[in-house]
């Protein structure tokens, strides 16, 4: 139920992907929807946008099991206040009526698949995706799960919170799964990029590891300044293995997380472990998914090293990436733009001229 | 110090590999080493013939270091009886003069280096392999170190022992990093070969796990007799990942493990596993060390799953293995043959006629 | 919403706590209550009788933080059909109309407190205990979350699936967190009783261990006959701790569980441990909760073990403890009462003549 | 073999505890020792002074299982040069001669045990005690094993390398049994102490804990410059689990370490923790060893919490701590003394009145 003093219009403002396959998005009024039980209605301020997005506006995903539609409404890193409760659902909510919550990549999942009992929200066999199939957050109302909505911290900017929703969690996620402790060495593939510049961070600074990042030299200074003991280039580097030796006593990192969709970055990533280490897969590649060049059995057993896959993270990881940002421990370059730039920004994306994160002000 | 009643010979009797490269073993007499500070001098009465000595013998293996000479003294699943400490060893050491001990794979390793102090036995950097630079259990005496021999239980034959040492502590290890808890769905790839039957047992009889089998059809009744609650004949099965997953409720197994060395078992591992769930690779491939197909970040990452190598196991694994073994949990297949119809047991391996495992009474 | 066919009648017959505090139950007719969202209404056919039933009817447990209120309808171990769903409920749930459910201790969390989302079930800051401030199971209709209920596997009695939704899932999720693997010593204290002879099942069975039993040695037969490799009966054994290492190579066990709520039992529990082991506590006294007499920072220190609480399990637990009775692996002694012999049945237990345990036939 | 460089002399001095049972050691010459196999001979030139020292000067610990005797040479926080191998031990050395290596309180381990196999160094069944029936690092010289010296790495001065030996490893390790990740509330109880201020640094500064102090108000800065977040004065706090909960967001702890051999610290220990937390004893009470007092079934099981214990730290935990002290990471307040000053050091030491550590200069 709403507050008397909450005034929700019947229509708002939303960005659709209008011709899916192509970049381009329209800026259209919609009609409020409802939330029904279980439910609650967020009034969005801001949303991220990710490379991800694109990949569902353009299709450019083999493993997405169906095409985007024409008016889907795209993002999935939205911020905004609880504006109403579904019908019996204030209640038993641990979110309060005018509280600044989030919604992430899984906009909701089901609580009761086997993989939702297991702690794999990702995995959840009736989960929700923002922005794919679920209206996302490039707009200026969403409803969303009571129960998995994320909250806000206090003193958290709602601008500086978005990204982390999505980058942010994706890569504290992915360092959980690392398996290496404070004192470590941990390569980040992609160094450079808006996952990898948070994902030094948090190994650097949340985690203590000793963070050696791979990217190219013209990422070196934000490497560097995010708090990476070492920067490897891959322009210039022809044995990055060798690279990665001699900085790591001649044994290998104990960890390496690949960022980018970067087939090459792959193909190398078992070849930098010490034996033991492990290699942490996030970067999606699109067109073809191809093996893994190193992954080969010989490698694998006579190391003894291990592969292991992290997409996005879950509802305890989205809590606890906003508490380090919150801390300040973790940053990300952002800058502002209006929801009628969206197309603009995707192109920057797709031209990789794109600098940092931007984040939609959605007001 | 020997004891008085023990008499050791000047000479014993020994198998060499007199062709690398070749199947060829000669059996000749050698003189008696002297065991050397922190060093026993085993008298063995037993020994293993497991399809990794082949692979040494014929050079096999792209991955190994160096060349196998002539003149070495293959075998690493020896069980004897210690005759003699080394200088200052005997008050130091958990073993008695007189006891049965057994050799594996790994003979020694240097307790000192980081894979050591990490508890991986197996990467240790100065680790020694018995059959390969290092003289094997093809042999009436063999010096090992005090600290590291394995010792056998009481009420375990001898015979029955040795092949514990490679295949039932390889297995066991494997089983031990799949990260299945009882109750949950394994498949055993090669489940009715030298490894496999061993690997069935463990799993289903000593862990609880509900076992599923992997074969030629000619290796059923094996497979269900050690124990696995279905089986998989990969010869008229064209799809065997529907297969497994219509045995486990749609959803793929928790874990695979890879016990042969055949490429296309590799090829399907990671199809076969449900989200979350983890490929042991076991199997060593002989010649071109290829990529594991179905290893393709896009899978990896959306059923969050893992690809971990193991390569026969610690020390600590070989005592519970042995364990096991004794309480009649888990037993194996073997024939006995004298020392001299070694090179006759590696034509029937070589010709894929061997049934079980075959273990040299070096008496 | 119900199907058609689904007659719901408008009362139906219940046992409540007519006077908490003694020993008393009434069966009354109450009114058909209405799942709201979120919610299904289940038929229920069976429900177990637990000894923590009389905890809470008694006001027995000095860290209950409120007492028991006349009318309260008891019992935590249900077992029925679902009837009908709460609003907007039956499309997102992934159980079915008709599916048979079990309803346990946590009859519901909240899912989004600190707790739930840390996987810690039964400490949700919000969490609902059948039976205890929230209608219980000794009843034949009762209102729960729809994605909490605990789906029944075919193939298992429901009047046997009853008591595995308390008993079963405890000892279940304790000896998940004993740290033991196959082939180790577990020791069971209570291993005659309600859960004991349960987690001897699960323990030698399920999992592997072996098993020790400690209880009176009337129990001897009974925990034989449930897997324990050793019984030693408190009732003459002067030193229980002498006793445990001698069976265990001298060392003592590698974990420890304590089933009864006995001080005597909690007092030794340490000492029968080996370096690094771990006690269980799952028995909750009642009384004075006093201080574990053995757990003294020297033991602790010196030996390197752990003491670990463990209250129920969780949803997962609860799923996997089914499917362990649906194969046969575990199951319990039972006989069946009506629910109006609930009275008489609380009587035996108060004076200990009660054997095994009591499922009541609700229909 | 030694090098013809090195010259080794007859005799050397050493500080023996002439009266055990008082406070008193006394400077005298010895004969020099001869390394045996496995053995090299240490020069010393650094030795910490610890507070297990003076417990085994003074027979203090009611669980040590003999008296000290007079003669012993105590002391177990040794650094020094490799001077000496024993026979048939430099070819096998992952250590050379002229290497700067260090002697921590277990001096040597069997390397063969059941507690070695399972990486329990400190519950080695044949360990060997620097200071206590083996002679200690109060000496110029003293013969270790080969493979369990701790290499001292380049850029860590000798005398700072001293306490980490033992107060370093100690604390370390005891935060890596914490359960607690980076971010999380991890209070530390006698934060200002020996043991505590390095602890501080480690769990804020290496591990990146949210780090709370206690102790008595006079040690507040020294708490908070060695990065703690919060501080607790135990004097002037009524309740100190109140203050921590308040500090916590009402929850408590993630984490307690006891450092104190103080008997309130452990008795509050258990109510400062949250549902799922741990703590983790370190501090080994002189004189009785009494139950801890909130080590209760009740709150134990109501709250899913853990009571470990933690004594010194193993060999892998002895080198990663000298890798974080030789970046700077943890730093350690110490004063140089001669060994003649010895006794009056444990004099101080017994007054309470001596601040940080003292390492005894031996050259």
């Amino acid at each position: 139920m709403a507050s008397p003093e909450i005034q929700i219009p019947k229509k708002y403002k939303a960005a659709v992907y209008d011709k899916p396959g192509s970049i381009s998005t329209k800026v259209q009024e919609l009609d409020m929807p409802e939330p029904g039980p279980g439910e609650v209605l967020v009034n969005l301020t801001h949303s991220g946008v990710c490379h991800s997005d694109m990949g569902i506006m353009l299709n450019a995903w083999s493993n997405l099991p169906f095409p985007t539609q024409a008016g889907q409404v795209g993002g999935h890193e939205g911020v905004g206040t609880i504006v109403k409760f579904g019908p019996g659902t204030a209640g038993n909510a641990t979110v309060k009526l005018g509280q600044r919550v989030g919604i992430k990549w899984m906009a909701g999942i089901c609580e009761s698949c086997e993989a939702c009992r297991a702690g794999f929200d990702a995995c959840c066999f009736n989960g929700k995706v923002s922005g794919y199939y679920t209206p996302g957050t490039f707009q200026q109302y969403v409803v969303s799960k009571a129960n998995y909505v994320t909250p806000i911290p206090d003193g958290l900017d709602s601008a500086a919170a978005a990204p982390m929703l999505c980058a942010g969690v994706t890569v504290y996620s992915a360092l959980r799964k690392c398996g290496a402790e404070a004192g470590k060495y941990v390569v980040i593939s992609g160094a450079g990029g808006g996952l990898g510049h948070i994902a030094v961070q948090f190994s650097s600074r949340a985690i203590g590891h000793r963070t050696i990042g791979i990217d190219h030299s013209s990422k070196k200074d934000l490497v560097l300044s995010s708090g990476a003991e070492h920067f490897i280039p891959i322009d210039g580097t022809p044995d990055v293995a060798a690279a990665v030796k001699e900085l790591t006593g001649g044994l290998g990192a104990h960890a390496v997380l690949v960022l980018t969709a970067n087939t090459a970055a792959y193909a190398s990533s078992v070849d930098l472990l010490r034996f033991g280490g492990r290699v942490v897969c996030v970067g999606l590649p699109e067109g073809e998914d191809l093996p893994i060049k190193s992954a080969t059995p010989g490698r694998i057993i006579t190391k003894a090293v291990t592969v292991v896959g992290s997409a996005v993270g879950d509802r305890r990881e989205a809590i606890e990436t906003l508490e380090f940002a919150a801390r300040g421990v973790v940053k990300t370059h952002y800058r502002v733009e209006k929801l009628e730039k969206l197309t603009e920004v995707f192109g920057e994306m797709e031209k990789q001229t794109l600098k940092g994160r931007v984040v939609v002000d959605l007001r």
